[in-house]
């Protein structure tokens, strides 16, 4: 996990876009998302809204549980 | 920064690894990447031994200080 930030930082942000987009693609919902990536459904909502500071363990859990490689979650997200 | 872990995580040292390749890559010790990404020299040699649980941030900050873009960080090591 990490720190808890408000307001959203602008990088964090970017990053839960590329979440959310890949997560939309996976077809998943939060919950979804938590259970394959062994993550809380809140951390998942914080992470999405730029306010968690991820750290390179969560980015891993969630590649898994979104089916992609590690590296795709940080390309820049489409919109 | 994030939390020390010991002994190495396997999937940390494979980031370390891949962290070193493009240090060298870019031609810089451990101390100039400190200072290209305003980071310590100390914490960079724990992320490159697989030590530290790095966040998106540093993360971020080390793809700056390398000239790269973030994505490139999470590929596998060449070796």
């Amino acid at each position: 996990m990490a720190k808890k930030l408000d307001p959203p930082d602008p990088e964090l942000a970017a990053f839960g876009r590329r979440l959310r987009e890949l997560r939309y693609e996976a077809g998943l919902t939060q919950e979804a998302l938590a259970e394959a990536s062994t993550l809380h459904r809140s951390f998942i909502g914080q992470v999405e809204r730029g306010i968690r500071n991820v750290t390179l363990r969560s980015i891993l859990k969630l590649a898994r549980g979104l089916g992609r490689e590690p590296h795709e979650l940080l390309l820049p997200a489409a919109e």
